[in-house]
């Protein structure tokens, strides 16, 4: 037992596969815990094994497939206020996939900054500290005033794709947003990068794609943090293929919310290969073959390890 | 204009109809705020009018038929968070029915007590002031540190039943935790009273319902401020005429959650008559014409208008 | 030492026999502090051993006899603040009756939740935790955001009750608010229940007592969570007799308050056996044979030990 | 009405004459409000007019005659959880005088600092500004976030002790404490400063009293914020008249506490007058003739004016 | 007067001149109040006006040229105490540049987020509001829970540089960090978008240029939020003109931070125009014809007017 | 290893030396941590060594000499939320001087309470707990609700001077604030005592030195927590003289702030020995052989010794 009491590992309702094989990566069982609902949907829960002074490990992806994805967040919400209240010694809110990410700042007047919010109410019930993977924005770590253990799965993709030997790679960023993540990704696998961008010319016009960046005969590696419905995957990939590019597209992106039709627009796409995460849950059955899993259950089984003994989790990122 | 700036009423969308009586017995409209949907489910809202200074009243029923419950109280947050930052003078927000209320107490080990655990996430998000009705538990007022008003539809439930001219009634609390309520409905109606309530013989064996009171030939009035599933007034009723009631039994609440199957239940049973305020969304297609709905868009708006008018409220208990 | 340092037990000055006892069973004793009063009555404290990084037990009862009620309160807020000021490594009030329990919402305008009031400034001091017994009403615990253990006597009070082996008993809710522990009690001696009530027929006309269930040759059990100045008692025992009870009645009671006459009103009435517990301070010397004390310093004890062990003390409840 | 709503002027129990005075100043009447105890000494209370939005002003004073010192805080605080949760406007509390003062600081190892916690429980309960009187320390301010307006009665007592026209005075600090009060006095009266202190010169001995500057055939004025038991005057006194001053001494106060027995001790001694402010509740009918009471109520009634109407008070120092 | 009482305009001692205009454009003084320095440095202040109920607002921008920046952050701090203890009424802080905004994130492991704990500090002691302009990151707005305007000098930027008639003009951002901006600049200037990124090849190996977009016979506009040492810009036009631009190149930036030697660079560089607003004191006697200053009073002027009067200032934008 | 983790030391930049003694004493290394500065201003901070679940003391003096005393805060800051989000086990902020000491009050209107804010900013960033030394006003450990260690170098002071056997000694307060100080002091030398304060007899008129005491042919021995520009020191040392004092006149003091001309004054003065501690960096070689410096690194690596090892430190005092 370390200086925090038992690590205890319990896992909420929406991707209990992976806290299983984060368990089995720590040599624990996932502690026992009542999750039910009342008739009108409200979560209920009840811990069955003793968490007094225990070092405390709670899994919970914000997804939408098992769970509404608010009832996701509730149900975290409710288990975190369960454990305070029973003397969990120390709690750890493990979130592989941090939603409302989008939200971080107001980008039209009268908008919430939902990212924020949540971060406050996370606090509010009792949270010690927070593991995560790949916000969507990194200044989310600084909506927390509790410590944030910030993975990344970008080295794993990094290395994944490495194992393909492409030649004459171009790093592709979808939007704005995601240049800092492609610099990243390019700087790793030394390749240039390119740029997609979109505007619209005039109110009720509809939007054209630019691009900047040369893929003329290369293959593009599209890089991501999160894909949801895909769309704009399919433009890109469209604008690519106009641009020139080798047909061989890879997409790589740490979060699959996938929502349909996201799953079918990659089937069907000229996309070669889609390297995702499994930090959310993912609909296994639907997906082609063109779909390669990584695993994030090490990742996040040797920081839980490492924070409950003190020991430095930065190495993890060599 | 009053001392907290123009009068503004808001919906989430739980229960718009009620909030489109409230306004027009206020004589405003109901203000203009977009709240829509990402793909996988995360709440967007940006409210389309200046609400700058304002006194905004927010409604929001903790409904599951229109949203998931989860999400009314998400939508709710988000609403309020967009507010807070948009500089409202002052936000209330009006619940008519707060959900989660069975909640208010470890009745186990290592349970949440999630009614505090939502009046603390809805005061860390930025509202000023709560307006609720019937809460299941009166204690629940002290999870706020912000003024509750909270309101009941007793004096109106009473009102309407007095109308009904029931010689022999007999006043009955279904459970030992309504008691209270029936005691008071029972002063007011000037009847007397009973309780049910259940008790398990032994571990694994069927609970027993107990009845203590008199009910042979009179008249059964059965009072109770929530009906879920509407299992338990089954039982009730059943015990009623097992001890000899009269057939016409009468069922009055303020909260109609109503998770199936009670409407079908309610519609089959020997209840004469289902007396039910519009706190929550009730599924009036389903409703057989046993069922009479009371409004309570005018104790709301009244009590808003007081609110914005700095009039005391307490009158309107009389 | 556990991982929380030492284990240090402090007692104020209201109830220092039961802290004697609770050091007894524990095998330590009780830590040295001055408590000592200005000429004004401000309370002066000063530890007189070193607390620093220890797991510090503060036990004090809210009372009246040996102190005013609000002084044993200011007593215990004095005493952690310095606590917390010398660098007690955890600071766990022990509050065997935690008083302005009956004003734990608002039954009239303008009126103060003081119950939660209390338990914020308890908290606000610096206080870790709160181990406290049979709180009038459970939602009390939801005033806490700090965990609570919440001990109850009605185990020790049944299986006390038990030894008497009374036929055709009734247990009796001496008021509306009382029928839950009535219910409870009555499962665990597997005997029916009755329930008392007061109805005031119109205004500055004297209530009447009302009476739900059969007492008819049957020994009354009466069980409360306090008894204050016994002057519901007294009624509830009137109208047990009046309705053709057994004239041997039993009162059971965790806290007994006994404000004055209470003390007399028992010796003197009906009632053949008084059960309570030693939560407060009681005057012996007033209290004739009909009193049998129950000692809840094994119950308070172990409970400090398991909290002490990261031991779960759910188990002292079977 | 100002923009902070209706003027509302409430007394607690322990100085209503104070209270009276006050509002008559205003022109007001003093609200009414039902403070009552249980039987047990809890205090309730319920105010029996609207204080919803309005600015309310609730007086009390700490004193331990009418009431405990420690119920006169905590009918206070009680107080003022009903405002908050009645939807008052603004709340400021006029406490002429802050007890727990002598405890600003830790003088000793594991002592509390009881005016801070004081001070934080004030502020927890919803009181939104103070106004007070000669705090024992001034820093005592800085314990509050909130606004504090810090009156003085020094130009007061000042202006009544130079109409005594006295030759040759000398102001006396009674201890090195009230050196800074001395010293502002002296200035306005224009005249020289003696300081008094105690040694104590090895652990159990007596401690000797010691004196700097020259008193001889001097008048001395005595100057304290306040006065308890008046055992260290007594020493003052003896002190001044064995080093030769005048035996007209005068002793000027803003708060008599006068535990016993002050009183007696005063008008028993050598002192020709004593001047004190009615900031406490002050035992008239043992008061000889040698006391004076300057009236406080129109200070703090301008000051309760000024701020209701947004009117700079500093004015009033000059 | 506004609901907020009367408007008041008070300046740190970092850029008195903006103040002034920004009291022109309203049409009010600037206060009085002493701003001063202890030997050692403490800052000292005083208001030598009344504030009590005042709606103020306080105008400093966080630089380091007139002060120390630290200076200018914990003078600003001193001033809201000062503020919030005289009972202003409402405390607006107008910071034109928010300094430690490139500490938004972790972005190594060990490091503060510095922008967050700003926020927390002004928000701490006692600061209602704010309104600032170009933050860094506009996810900074969310570490306030307090409103912030977030106003941007891009339209007038985009305004001005229209004005130049630029034909076949290229937008370009200097980093990934600026992409965004860059985009929206391009957007209102309908310019096609370059971006510039460097790389380490390997440890301990300088720093590579990259550069995507097209700039052949192209007149570069350069577009960041801020300019320091101009070291970066440098490396801009470098590849500009390397990669074949027209030489008239032009460089926009909201705030001129300007530490040495960037007036030099910037006068000396092959720059056309840079064209800079006064959110920061501007060395003018060291910038060359080349520098163009926009004026921000009239913007901020206008927020803090539509802010004290409640109008919406989301106008402003179009 | 401790229950608190590893003990870790850290330094800011203001005292390295000192720190440096308090690390040999402990017989740890000062740990490693990068310190740097943006061009403007900004402060920078990453720690190089592992710092998750350790035992932190970091070590700050607030001066102004090293660094602008601002800065010297924020640094302390910065350094502080980097230890909080790196997740370091327990934070202590040993700051030997602690700065605005001399506005722990409200001496005219429209004043901040600086001493408070500064306590409130250093608590909010996320310090578990503060070592200091003697505090310019004792309540200031007051502003604090995490522990503070008071420490004081009276004792260490008084011993030295002991040493120099003085005959007919008399110990001088140089104001009517520092009082108590000296009367502490007097009581450890069994001296008499004597003070110094300062009267404008009129508006615009220069200030008065008075002096109450017998300083004829006595030794001076003056004590102030600190020395700023030593112009006072200079007033009283003349006062001293002219009434009579011998020509050896020793100053103690805590706190050598030393802003100038102090150095060249006290060099150039008529007093013969100044005893200053090491709490600030002092500008040795500017000080003349008077000067003797006494080193609290033993003091303040004890105290850090007995809180990392939950041993009372009271003991120090003795």
């Amino acid at each position: 037992m370390s200086r925090y009491g038992s690590l205890k590992l319990f896992s909420g309702t929406t991707n209990p596969q992976l806290v299983k094989e984060i368990a089995d990566f720590l040599g624990v069982s996932v502690g026992a815990v009542k999750i039910s609902r009342f008739a009108n949907g409200e979560i209920y829960v009840a811990y069955e094994e003793s968490i007094r002074g225990a070092d405390v490990f709670i899994v919970q992806s914000f997804a939408h497939f098992v769970n509404n994805i608010n009832d996701s967040i509730m149900e975290m919400l409710v288990m975190i206020d369960a454990l305070k209240r029973a003397s969990a010694g120390r709690i750890t809110a493990v979130i592989p996939y941090y939603c409302y990410a989008r939200q971080e700042k107001k980008s039209a007047p009268r908008e919430p900054i939902t990212s924020r919010m949540l971060a406050d109410i996370i606090s509010t019930v009792g949270t010690d500290r927070i593991i995560t993977m790949d916000l969507h924005a990194p200044a989310i770590q600084g909506f927390f005033n509790i410590p944030v253990d910030h993975m990344t799965a970008l080295p794993m993709l990094a290395q994944y794709i490495k194992q393909r030997n492409i030649n004459e790679g171009v790093v592709i960023g979808p939007d704005a947003g995601s240049v800092k993540k492609a610099e990243k990704l390019a700087a790793r696998l030394d390749m240039p990068m390119g740029v997609m961008y979109k505007r619209r010319p005039a109110p009720n016009v509809a939007e054209l794609t630019y691009f900047i960046g040369d893929v003329k005969d290369k293959t593009p590696i599209i890089i991501d943090d999160m894909v949801d419905t895909a769309g704009s995957v399919m433009q890109v990939v469209d604008a690519l293929l106009e641009r020139g590019s080798k047909p061989e597209i890879y997409l790589l992106t740490t979060h699959g919310i996938f929502s349909p039709p996201a799953i079918e627009r990659l089937n069907n796409s000229a996309i070669k290969e889609i390297v995702v995460c499994n930090t959310l849950p993912l609909p296994l059955d639907q997906m082609s073959s063109k779909f390669t899993i990584l695993n994030v259950a090490p990742l996040l089984g040797d920081t839980i390890k490492r924070i409950h003994q003190d020991v430095p989790i930065s190495a993890l990122f060599d």
